[in-house]
């Protein structure tokens, strides 16, 4: 496994990959990986020849009072994790490396990203896109594998990938959870113990929700109440927002009539979780 | 050559190329081909294996009130003269299929959009941005090459293509001027006479000032004067802006130390019209 930190040399190797006829698979990452990150890369391992996992935590996507000082590392876990999972490159940027003087170059969408986290984190969208677009022009992938837990990240991918003719194919890997069904994220770390167990509470309100869809309940009103009743039974989750939206315009729906996301994001102390199901109608 | 209008179709075309080892040059245009555009045909076919020409009108770099509907259009004229110039293939996309329904994405840059013409045109430059991702990743090239008479457009280009990591090497075509002096443009047929004659102002002002400064003045402020009395004694020339900026960061210089453009717009009638000069310090 070879691990980079320069642009122009994983570019260079990229190149070579394609003219080898090499089918490049891609998993970005901020690290301190765990089950989830391992699933994607497992996915992405068996859909190309040439496995690359980056490795950043860009700055562009916090916003002030965010995290970004102490988002979870763990490098050297992290490269042995990537290596069992057959990775070939990591690329392992330095932040002056992606954001050198004088940069100024910002890839930024409309409605999909108003709303939700949007709404919550002013310009963490434009943060991602931006880097997302630097990762997918250095590695050059054919397929890029992304985690179904940041739904409204995937949409706006897949939607970004489409707009600016990226021609990559963008592949959703589903939530991996806890034994309790907790959604597995490197930020469960900072739970204490007992926002650990009430964290569970998320889960089971979108399943609460899920179950009354299958009673037969449409009514988006209904359902949000349903969840929003076993969140708000947990003393310490602090809900950011609880939403039904289409799955694939994140449009605000009534009645759940196709795909539907039901989404989470609720604080925990300092900590932030999000989760979601995709409701079938 | 070969027309195609499906970016898709481009796409697969560029990813054989670079499986068969072949370099893309990219010349972008609005079409209404002049002898400026043919030299930036001849200087990328002599860089390539493989020469590309977009030919779109790309109506998101026009604002309100501008041009778009009247912008010159010559499709067989400018087919015949791509392939006497050994163009490889012809890119000639409907806007429909470049921003179908849906479409939200953007790209934009910061302080080198500012000045000039983005101040002139608000928007102009996240559609120039915007346009050329997209150009650049349906067509794969290794490199491109843009004329110097956009001279701002070519600065946010390089900057674009640096920012997000494009790995194309940009190349300038020097502005080709009519027998009189006068900048080539698509948009010269819109001259009445009188005002094509004295459309001439812009060059000789501009060479003006570089006169001034091949005799010592190095003032901004001097050379600026001397560049303005030439193109405030023709009539019909309204002045948009005349301005003395570095030649990279486009930032304002009071005395000339290292390279930089002067850089002029002017209306004439309906027609607005652009030009410079770079000066070495």
């Amino acid at each position: 496994m070879q691990v980079l930190k320069a642009p122009a040399e994983v570019q260079a190797w990229a190149r070579q990959q394609a003219r080898e006829g090499k089918r490049i698979g891609l998993v970005p990452t901020m690290g301190y990986l765990h089950e989830g990150h391992l699933s994607l890369l497992r996915k992405a391992r068996s859909l190309c020849d040439s496995l690359v996992m980056t490795l950043f935590v860009n700055p562009s996507q916090f916003g002030p009072g965010e995290d970004l000082d102490r988002y979870p590392r763990d490098e050297d876990g992290d490269l042995s994790k990537a290596m069992a999972c057959g990775v070939d490159l990591v690329f392992m940027p330095a932040a002056a490396d992606m954001y050198p003087k004088g940069f100024q170059t910002k890839v930024s969408l409309g409605a999909l990203t108003e709303p939700m986290c949007g709404a919550s984190r002013p310009g963490h969208f434009d943060g991602v896109a931006t880097v997302v677009s630097k990762l997918f022009l250095i590695t050059r992938p054919d397929l890029a594998v992304f985690g179904q837990k940041d739904f409204q990240q995937l949409a706006v991918i897949r939607r970004l990938v489409s707009d600016l003719n990226f021609g990559i194919e963008i592949i959703a890997g589903p939530i991996v959870r806890e034994e309790d069904g907790v959604a597995m994220s490197s930020r469960n770390v900072y739970l204490s113990p007992d926002a650990r167990k009430q964290a569970r509470c998320l889960v089971r309100g979108l399943r609460a929700a899920e179950q009354r869809l299958a009673e037969g309940t449409r009514d988006a009103s209904t359902l949000l109440a349903a969840a929003r009743a076993v969140i708000g039974a947990a003393p310490l989750a602090k809900l950011d927002y609880l939403e039904l939206r289409d799955a694939e315009t994140l449009e605000s729906v009534r009645t759940v009539s196709k795909p539907a996301v039901l989404a989470v994001a609720a604080k925990f102390g300092h900590t932030r979780l999000i989760d979601n199901l995709v409701l079938q109608a």
